[in-house]
């Protein structure tokens, strides 16, 4: 089902900028009986978008509106759905220049959860295993950390794999270091210490992330970022990745390198972020 | 007017993988007196970033005679138009991953021509000035050439200037070479020779860029490529931007340097693609 500025629908003009050029921004919300999880996070998230962008996002209170209208229609025997918030700077403007005074898209959609229960709990209790990808991410400090349209890296990073044994790819700059996956963030445990790449030039700054630094910070435990070249992996004891949907998977290889999986401070991450939401 | 996969309309679902990813490819096409103009040329490079994107490009003939539509039935009177031929991959796939059986979207506009005969006869007897823009292009050898539809960098460095006097912005790699116009491709004059920069690693490989290589080559002049640091404006003599719209724009200032426009050179390879096209 979805709503595209407020009427049942899934027709959009093609001359929107969303499709003409990925002019837009988008979040993915897990909804779990009924409610959107981190809701606040997305939003603040989606507006900090915006204003790299210079593109104005809708009004929150219409934006909370229109998705609990769609969960209200959903099948409240469903446990768990996919919520997914497009804005895109709408149609018009002249070639790449758009003109201040455009309305906007917003496109909201629920979708079915895309993981089964059976693959989750495998997840969790055994971990998964990592392509390393060859396509790399382009550098750009205005769009890094933002959740824009423009995806083709990802589309490209992920279709490097079709093996289904293999969960998540691990994306890399133009200078080798680890960046993210193509859905997810990562975080390793080095000496003891949990590290996240910096996100300062490419990447997403997922809201999964963000709470994992805030609750542990929160509960007196540090995790460092900063750039993670690919051959850390061997003095690297635990790793795993995370967004929105997935919550933390540990990670049990990636490429040729093992992991224990799910590790001590792995687990320990799980509870505490258990604990803080 | 607009054909979506042969219809008349410009509606498309918003699940089209064009929107959600910007997982596609376009051309841009001068229509002169009913003939688009550089047709195989446009066609050859949208194959191109099909093989790059692994996305299966509409047969040529469909292409050409939903072209011929469009065209027949726009105003005989008017003497220009613009075509724009969207392909993206159509819609399914989970998440960034795309199914290979899935069926691509082709969507098919005639568009008024965006210039002025005055606008344009004063570009090129008087040149045009250009902005340098503080946007830079990240860098991804799988994306570089092609003209795909994550545009978002084009379109923030296009709205770094409002001025109407300033018709293009120069935009650099992250190393502060010159890579291309917002939605052009660059030539300098260097020493008497004519020099372009390389789009190894970003920036569109322009089909009027192509033809004006060709066209010299066969006429005996060399077009070096090769990277072009922005300082390297000192010791330019002459510039001009080009595509397939405008042709060949005359530089008669980049930032604060100005240039002689047109100088004997850009004149002469006016001439020489009048002559050869």
């Amino acid at each position: 089902m979805m709503l595209i500025n407020g009427v049942e629908t899934d027709q959009i003009t093609a001359i929107d900028r969303g499709l003409q050029y990925g002019d837009g921004l988008f979040e993915t919300i897990a909804v779990v009986d009924g409610e959107p999880e981190f809701w606040q996070q997305h939003l603040q998230r989606l507006q900090q978008g915006g204003e790299r962008l210079a593109l104005s996002i809708p009004d929150a209170v219409l934006l909370q509106q229109e998705s609990e209208q769609l969960i209200a229609a959903a099948d409240a025997n469903i446990h768990r759905w996919v919520l997914k918030i497009t804005v895109t700077r709408g149609s018009g403007g002249r070639g790449y220049r758009y003109s201040e005074a455009q309305t906007p898209t917003r496109i909201l959609s629920l979708s079915p959860w895309p993981y089964s229960e059976q693959q989750q709990s495998e997840a969790v209790t055994q971990g998964v295993m990592l392509h390393i990808c060859n396509t790399r991410l382009g550098e750009n400090p205005t769009l890094a950390g933002i959740k824009h349209l423009n995806r083709l890296e990802q589309v490209l990073a992920r279709n490097e794999w079709s093996d289904p044994a293999i969960a998540e790819g691990v994306v890399m700059n133009p200078q080798g270091e680890m960046v993210e996956g193509t859905m997810s963030n990562l975080f390793f445990v080095q000496n003891g210490e949990l590290v996240t790449p910096e996100l300062r030039l490419c990447g997403v700054v997922g809201v999964m992330r963000q709470q994992i630094i805030e609750q542990l910070q929160q509960q007196g435990v540090t995790v460092a970022i900063r750039p993670i070249p690919l051959q850390q992996l061997i003095l690297t004891e635990e790793a795993f990745c995370c967004n929105s949907l997935i919550g933390i998977w540990p990670i049990h290889k990636i490429g040729g390198i093992s992991f224990h999986a799910p590790g001590p401070i792995t687990k320990d991450c799980i509870q505490r972020l258990k604990r803080g939401s």
